[in-house]
């Protein structure tokens, strides 16, 4: 039968009834790979699976969140949405809204964005409205707006989000028959960690897992709010998708390491890099760098004997590697091989790097 | 259940056994997807859908193909792999070849490629080999090395590239319950359209469909061997995925246009990105510029009355746009509207792009 998306996948545990017409580009429904030769690196004592949600349409985890946003704004009327984001927050809203056939629009801090970061939601037809102003100032704009204006927001605020995103833990249990020990996820905003949680919990009193995993976020060592217990006013890394110093989801990701006896902590740059680099060449898994703090954290923990031997690791990529390819090049070091195209030349070039 | 790649998935359709040790990433299992948007604008008298191959791991089609290429290579004890190509094909070869824990080469002619071509496959580890001549040098080193190092060639002249690929037609038959009336397909080197026709008839051999559909390749004007009947020395088209003058796979896809009652036809570069652009902004779909040539193939024989009406129709997107962000750039002429941080200002931008 044709997969049809989360919402028709999962109606029965989402805000929508039969009448409501799911927005739906296929999101959901990516997949969990198994750690091999990273796994043998650490010494095979652990299951650690990977949920690639750069598989997602956009090519990220957002199109969870976007499929039901989009869908609640379309069945209560509107006929535009509006985020404040850059990232892959845009990306997803324009696709969805194309999709349902209504407006995107996407409010900007002038001068602060790189046009690239941009490029999905201008290729989806999104309007973009640049302002004189932080971002701070858009964000509040955004929120105010909705009031004198027919359009609904889809940043994190709009409740919908989460409820579309806690889909992930539903098709981790069913592919695991159970839910994990760990789940390692990036935060930033901290409402995916949330959802996650909210999904596991629902499975577990469905009867459909025998426990919930302790849940671990990870920041960025630069813009590490969780970690160092407040908020921070000018976070810095490179991995921008979770460079947020005041995230929106404070009390409830808190309230999910209480509950789940989980943690939070930090990597820094170049440790998410180095993870990054060790994903691509020796599991040819490609992320965004963000994405990789969560596994960068589990190999820290395991490392470290914090996890207990015969774990099984969900971590979540958030991104895909092609939304961001440009840090990854730079982590290239190795060189071109130039030669005479003789077989000779051609036939050492192979065997002197083999 | 895990879903853990198209060669568990599809076993007893593939020349593999039980001893066989898959190599995947969770290729396959991509989403088919029905047009709305664009199906109300053409009158509604057709069910379209897109097989959106853009979500395999490494972002294109090449991934079903691979998984069978270098699971066998290492069946065989190959160490290595070794291809000609600079796009999306090195692409998946040295993701495929970092999760097998072998080495990639890929053969490149000297000063013809943009580096950014290349990039997937530096970041998955791969060994650039850049020789002092031209592509068809290339091509024929690595068909030579093979006899004198060893390595695996995993270019299309690959057998077992073909069995991996035909796995889409199958589950587009599990997807529709039946073949559908018409399947296009972009078609450059011509393996995929002769791949997706094995597994047609394959599956309706073995009773799972009630038919086997019209194969319908497109090709861009300016590279359209098969359209013209005969090699292009010189091909040239923004599609670059498919700027093939000297297809591989010719009799083969002769056959399968023969066997189907289908056809071979051209679109220009402009109506290739018209069609790009189409799917962006009313679909919510983002393709590889070569990707639509088959959708606007097919946008155009329902124009001119072509297709039967109540026909069902499947249209593969071969490459996600990810892989190609700056053509479709390009082609957005929308400027950024720039204001004051006000909510009056806001408000008016909305308003006067409703």
């Amino acid at each position: 039968m044709r997969y049809t998306g989360l919402i028709e996948r999962y109606q029965s545990k989402l805000p929508v009834t039969d009448a409501t017409r799911p927005i739906s580009l296929g999101e959901g429904n990516t997949p969990l790979i198994q750690l091999q030769n990273i796994a043998t690196m650490l010494g095979k004592k652990h299951k650690i699976y990977i949920k690639y949600e750069g598989l997602n349409p956009t090519g990220s985890f957002k199109d969870r969140g976007m499929t039901m946003a989009v869908t609640k704004a379309v069945e209560s009327g509107s006929k535009a949405i509006i985020c404040a984001s850059t990232g892959n927050t845009s990306a997803s809203a324009a696709a969805y809204a194309a999709r349902a056939g209504i407006k995107a629009f996407v409010v900007i801090p002038e001068g602060k964005i790189a046009l690239g970061k941009l490029a999905q939601a201008m290729i989806h037809g999104a309007v973009i409205i640049q302002i004189k102003g932080n971002f701070d100032d858009g964000m509040r704009l955004v929120k105010e707006v909705a009031e004198h204006a027919p359009v609904s927001i889809v940043n994190s605020i709009n409740p919908f989000r989460l409820q579309g995103q806690k889909t992930a833990a539903f098709e981790i249990i069913e592919e695991l028959g159970n839910a994990p020990d760990y789940h390692y996820l990036p935060v930033g905003n901290a409402g995916n960690i949330s959802a996650h949680w909210m999904g596991y919990k629902e499975y577990h009193s469905d009867g459909k897992s025998n426990h919930t995993p302790k849940m671990v976020g990870y920041q960025a060592a630069g813009s590490a709010p969780f970690v160092i217990g407040s908020m921070v006013d000018n976070p810095e890394t490179i991995a921008t998708a979770i460079r947020i110093g005041h995230p929106q989801s404070w009390d409830l990701a808190q309230k999910v390491i209480k509950e789940s006896n989980g943690w939070f902590d930090a990597r820094t740059d170049a440790q998410i890099l180095t993870t990054q680099k060790l994903l691509t060449e020796k599991e040819g898994i490609f992320c965004e760098p963000a994405s990789s703090v969560s596994l960068s954290g589990a190999i820290a923990d395991i490392k470290t004997g914090k996890i207990p031997q015969k774990s099984t690791i969900v971590c979540t990529l958030t991104g895909h590697g092609l939304k961001d390819p440009d840090t990854a090049i730079s982590q290239c070091t190795d060189a071109i091989i130039n030669i005479n195209p003789t077989i000779d030349e051609v036939r050492d070039a192979i065997l002197n790097n083999m």
